[in-house]
């Protein structure tokens, strides 16, 4: 059994900290370098690191510290099924949809291996009897529509990855149903969605693990009551996807129900019944299955003990190297791919929610940073806007770059004398060189001091199976710098504070109340919410 | 005139750095001080800065601190049509668009604000002879819909604007056209949008001051391509936003030609013909004009001399403590209103392109830290993604959240006793104590500690005219810390490197070559791009 430790009780983090500066990327940077640090990666994919702050003897301390703190043997106790959520005393399976990397996961009877491949199964054929249309709505109409009714983990990560196929599938003939997502419990979110939907030939996904979450259920009660309004059965377009204990499974209340469960968490559940009911439904069930394909491929790899062939391990430890040593506080993951335009939002959540923590899988305080802040926009739309900063403002931000060869439509156009997919390219690589290099000026205004470095993900062209590749990197990553961090990355206790208050809110609150509770009412004041209590004020 | 000067060297910042800790949050804030903390801006908006780490003594430092860097006064300079883009040798003259702050702007004969109130109406008349159908596309279908064309501040703002005011544009009976935007050279951008519409009912905007934006000019290029191949008459379908002197004005290619000029940015653009012609086409000339409206009311605000009253000025001078004396470093923008989805991002590129900075506006290095990483999402959406590491990660974040009383659409739901909108406010009040004052547990992981900061700008609802007002707030605020650091927060040079160095890639690189250029071509190779040049490749 592997031992967990603090970062800062290693001997190898120790020894990093003692580079506490970053080579120069100005003299590391060059062609060799460039052609030496791929890394093969699944879904034909490779990540590069030759812009990294990362020069032999520092490559040799981040061995080390792999080594010193069994990064890989505590991945493969998550491969395994041990209890790696601590706080919530839970197995981490989100593997498991994709495939067994360390042999079958049995507990009390259930294969899970099993369970998520038969619920994958059970949406493939409920998809094909939709397209086939012999599931209609209930007016008779075949469903050309499909909308996804979740938040969080059952909003990002599923939107993320259909804007990123949905142009792919329609070049590949693929294509299916239009997809579109509720989320926000501001009813102008749902309202707008409904408005430029066919109601009548429209099929919603209810999504919600214990089907209790607040904005999920008031926006099901609005398509609900949106549906009957126009004399439509909403039993006839719903299905839910949930947990098998929820309110939601099994009910008369929904057309099909499609289970997950609580060893996959919602920033985890792409791969799971969450991403798969709307991906099937979209794109095609063979779409989804390709996506789980290429992320195995990747999860695969993170099982490999030699770190230069373990690109989420080594993307992992770079990024420690770069936040608890140098002191970088953020990271931007850019796009060069305007279908992939919400994975940076999906990213945010992943890595915000698992490692934005204090305190490790002890509950006890750390001493040093965790999670960065993570956020980016697709470039070259970035380029214009705040690369600005990145380039010559006064912190250093570390980049993650992504970039294919080819489009995902077949189309394109020369203008003066290249592509535009040869423009998109060749502005991807010039950031990344300038980015490290930078160009000396004695105009200060023109002077960019380089140094700052990168990463580049990149492959042929971005289809189901290159995508899940990219998801499970990224999974895989967070799920590495957590283990180096000692966290655990599984739970989310600082989202529960929150949701007190604001249930406290709309019960009510004591007008003359001080302290806390005066100050939610002041701000309710504000805001125009009845000092009663909102429930109150309904009843009354 | 003013003297201008660094940060570090006046007498108030080294009493700010005084304050190395916040003031305790939990202590400080209760409900008197909420409703005290209330500060009027134009569109019927308020600023609240109850939950910011802000006592009267430091509130006294900030007031110093605005008096010895005159701030107010250097923000008349800019209002006066000093050249206060001192890079570029230009005035900046966004807020004329608007209309005068310090009577008129008149150079060589031109009075400035007379020159942006006549192209208003020039795109008035014209979006008026669109909606009445009087102007036609070249089949003779009326114009349903609008795209624009235009890349960063052509179009992250217009399409910010838009988005917000969409759905209350259809609520009101404003709404005219349905507009949608191409900005990535991705070709997947372009084509992906054109699939989505009838290109003989839609008129293109093609935006670009200089006219030689490489990304629009190729987007440009694909639009008319695609236009031609279904026998339409390129130039009647597409109007040009440029400055005078560019290619594209006057010329027969466009139906009509509408201008901007050097004294308004990219980014500061949405309230010129940028912004103008898209929000006029789509949403009304009126609905424009309100625009305009509201954010000349929070413009006057900005050079009010009392600090409690200067909504803007407060903003940005409890951003510098906070940046500056704590090392706090990024702002999240947190809107609870799904139609400000994409409002962050444009804050993003406002923020972070304006002041991402290294040198004084002299050209010398500054010794402190300048523009903060911007990023944001809709609440609820955050609360289940990004929260987690808000609450309780290692950084702090200093939060900037939005709401209003009422929905843009009159559609709600009552759902376990309380509307939709209710529970919107209900978490957002919720969020704002939570962050401020914690909880404590001896259980580490719930365990919330509190001291995270927050301000409030709030309304009844989201009109054209509270929507200019929250854009000019965040521009003043932003022009304020740029002068509070000293730079110069009107030009972009670090964003020419990558622009060079991309050209030269598609050139052509030598393969032989070593340093820089071998790094790019090593870069170019991985992602399939000819070493001889692409323009070479091409020709040969």
């Amino acid at each position: 059994m592997a031992v967990f430790m603090n970062l800062d009780t290693t001997r190898a983090f120790a020894e990093l900290r003692r580079y506490a500066e970053p080579p120069r990327l100005d003299t590391l940077l060059n062609a060799a370098r460039v052609r030496a640090c791929e890394v093969p990666m699944g879904g034909g994919l490779s990540f590069n690191w030759a812009a990294c702050p990362i020069d032999a003897p520092r490559l040799a301390v981040l061995k080390a510290l792999a080594a010193e703190m069994e990064l890989i043997e505590k991945f493969r106790m998550i491969a395994k099924g041990e209890e790696m959520n601590p706080g919530e005393k839970r197995m981490v399976l989100h593997h498991l949809a994709r495939g067994e990397l360390a042999g079958p996961v049995v507990r009390a009877g259930r294969d899970y291996r099993a369970f998520y491949e038969g619920e994958r199964r059970k949406i493939a054929e409920f998809a094909k009897a939709v397209h086939e249309g012999r599931i209609r709505g209930s007016s008779g109409k075949v469903f050309t529509t499909v909308v996804q009714v979740g938040i969080g983990g059952s909003d990002l990560g599923p939107r993320a990855l259909y804007l990123a196929l949905e142009r792919w599938a329609k070049a590949t003939g693929r294509f299916k149903l239009a997809a579109r997502f509720i989320s926000n419990v501001d009813p102008d979110d749902a309202d707008s969605v409904i408005a430029q939907i066919d109601p009548a030939a429209t099929l919603f996904i209810l999504v919600s693990k214990s089907g209790t979450t607040q904005e999920t259920l008031a926006n099901e009660n609005l398509v609900r009551a949106r549906l009957a309004a126009l004399g439509l059965d909403p039993a006839k377009h719903l299905v839910a996807v949930t947990s098998e204990t929820s309110p939601l499974a099994k009910s008369p209340n929904y057309l099909a129900s499609f289970f997950m469960d609580d060893y996959i968490g919602g920033r985890y559940s792409s791969t799971s019944s969450v991403g798969g009911a709307i991906l099937s439904l979209a794109l095609g069930p063979e779409t989804f299955a390709e996506l789980l394909t290429g992320a195995h491929e990747e999860d695969l790899l993170a099982l490999e003990p030699e770190l230069e062939r373990n690109p989420a391990l080594l993307d992992a430890l770079i990024g420690i190297y770069e936040r608890n040593v140098l002191g970088w506080s953020a990271t931007a993951v850019l796009p060069y791919a305007e279908p992939l335009a919400r994975f940076p939002a999906h990213l945010q959540q992943l890595d915000m929610e698992s490692n934005g923590k204090r305190v490790n899988r002890f509950g006890e305080p750390v001493a040093y940073a965790t999670g960065p802040l993570v956020f980016g926009e697709p470039g070259t739309n970035g380029q214009h806007s705040f690369y600005q900063l990145l380039h010559q403002g006064t912190d250093i931000v570390p980049l993650q770059f992504i970039g294919f060869r080819e489009n995902q439509m077949s189309a394109d156009i020369l203008s003066e004398g290249s592509s535009s997919r040869a423009k998109l390219d060749a502005n991807l690589v010039a950031q990344i060189v300038a980015f490290a290099v930078g160009k000396s000026d004695t105009d200060g205004n023109k002077h960019f001091p380089g140094g700052r470095p990168s990463s580049l993900i990149h492959g042929e062209r971005l289809d189901a199976r290159a995508l899940g590749a990219l998801l499970a990197h990224y999974e895989n990553k967070v799920a590495f710098q957590g283990l180096a961090w000692n966290l655990n990355s599984f739970d989310q206790e600082g989202v529960q504070l929150g949701k007190v208050l604001a249930k406290k809110v709309l019960a009510g609150l004591d007008p003359a109340a001080s302290g806390v509770e005066g100050a939610l009412g002041a701000y309710a004041a504000l805001l125009g919410l009845p000092s009663a209590g909102v429930a109150n004020a309904a009843r009354g």
